[in-house]
């Protein structure tokens, strides 16, 4: 593996005093309805409510005094835009963010608001990897994918780190896949920490390209997405993809009204907000709860970031 | 005081084993928006989702064999029908809920989920009373009152003592007023086992009866309540009342808007689900931000049971 065992142990200690330690919740009325001992890791608690801000941080901490001064860009619509962000803010340097014009302005209030420089782009592919170019030709900032960097995929791991320190005895853990960064540090940390836990991606039906690459032997693009779980619309990466081929056992597809129900379930019982690519994660142990009947879940819940004035139910 | 020292220790012993002891949190932006460090006790933590499953437990937990084997009753359409009703199937005993037609068929729903028998009565505050004599009469079930009621005033306290506990300088300690039976619980703890602090009751504009009776010296009837504040609809008892003239220094005052903007702060920033009765004890430091400008401010989040399809965002 390119990330080492010291390496996840490093990141961990590196971050920790811009991170928050998140807590762990269990919920009778989830194990009831899993037939499973559930763990859930809220990462809806993070700073910026998600667990981008742990690969973030990972990547800005370790840019060189030079980079630092002429800071650093993304691409991202989503969480990682506002994460890295904040992680620029709380270390004093540049962040410009290359959006899509389609955006809400919620989001883009939210990377504003944390003193981001948003950059409009055209919404297409072409026009977004052009305009991140010429932002990162015009500044000198250093660009930091959003998944598919090592850095940040080792800043990732460090929830499933806490979660194994705290509950070391799982038999089972599920994370939700998108661009495949969260995965990617969830599996790495449980094959060095945890290696008789077992690693489960969830996938919307309607983004299955993660399930699908899985089955083809080669990374298959997410084209034309279609879920309500808004942070799992990107395809994997190369980095990305090697990890989850050999450390991560299955992948489970959920269905769009599963997802909903599963959200509904944790706002009403747990009363947590989370948001749909999290629910998915719970959705998916509801849905399989044969196979972890009688097991210990660990569930990353990816984030809570959601826009409470178009919600699903 | 008719409810001593050692009783609400006692109290505090007793119904442990039934109940959660639930998470304090705080919010570095809450913070911010107040001036304030805010210590939020949090109930919707608690078991069915609100601090009364404490003092139905309370209440229960001290019936003779001969009652218990009766059961109990109660007249609530809120959070005290579900308390009662849950607290009594822990203890493997029966409860009556009487509950007016008019209420939303998700609470009577919750009530049967609880394994509660539901009795229905017309709207009326005398079918209430008639509907309950009348299933007294013929269950021979203890009546338990909502809120007037020392049992239940001492249950209520416990939430209070936990956070006591856990942050012993608080500079003050805010509670919601409905019937006074949380801030009397609150206020008698605080006296007891933190002297120094200053009890603050909140209280919405269009239910202010408890406010003028503070300023009356006489209970004021809540009548015509108008308040997105569910759970604060009732008047204060001739058990609470005193309790509240005695200890609690100050009643602030709060608008709906307010309230509904404290609320989406808190969902949107601590992704926490709390109640429009608990988002008011936040809008009242909120507002007065002044007053709380560097102090340590407890903030009891009394529940977090909302109807997700009727969100006043």
């Amino acid at each position: 593996m390119l990330i080492s065992k010291e390496e996840l142990l490093t990141t961990s200690q590196r971050i920790r005093p811009f991170i928050h330690q998140t807590p762990v919740l269990t919920s009778t009325n989830l194990d009831k309805l899993t037939s499973a001992y559930c763990f859930l890791k809220c990462e809806n608690f993070q700073k910026m409510g998600a667990f981008k801000m742990r690969g973030a941080t990972n990547a800005i901490l370790q840019l060189t005094v030079e980079q630092k001064e002429n800071g650093v860009a993304t691409h991202s619509s989503g969480n990682f835009a506002q994460a890295l962000a904040l992680a620029a803010k709380l270390n004093d340097i540049k962040a410009y963010i290359v959006m899509p014009t389609s955006a809400p302005s919620v989001k883009k209030e939210a990377v504003l608001g944390y003193g981001g420089e948003v950059i409009d782009c055209a919404p297409t592919l072409q026009a977004r990897e052009e305009t991140l170019k010429r932002v990162v030709k015009e500044t000198g900032a250093t660009f930091i994918h959003p998944y598919n960097d090592y850095d940040v995929i080792a800043g990732q791991s460090t929830a499933t780190q806490e979660l194994i320190n705290e509950y070391p005895n799982l038999d089972y853990i599920i994370s939700p896949i998108g661009g495949g960064g969260l995965i990617s540090g969830t599996a790495l940390a449980t094959q060095y920490f945890s290696p008789n836990t077992t690693v489960i991606g969830a996938e919307p039906t309607g983004a299955d390209d993660a399930y699908r690459s899985l089955e083809k032997g080669e990374i298959v693009p997410s084209i034309h997405p279609n879920t309500i779980a808004d942070g799992l619309l990107t395809s994997l990466g190369d980095k990305t993809f090697p990890i989850i081929k050999q450390l991560v056992s299955e992948i489970i597809l959920v269905e769009e009204t599963e997802i909903i129900q599963a959200m509904k379930f944790i706002w009403e019982r747990m009363k947590l907000i989370i948001e749909p690519s999290s629910a998915l994660a719970v959705a998916a142990a509801i849905k399989n709860k044969d196979q972890f009947n009688g097991k210990k879940v660990g569930i990353i819940i990816s984030g809570g970031n959601v826009d409470l004035e178009n919600l699903p139910f």
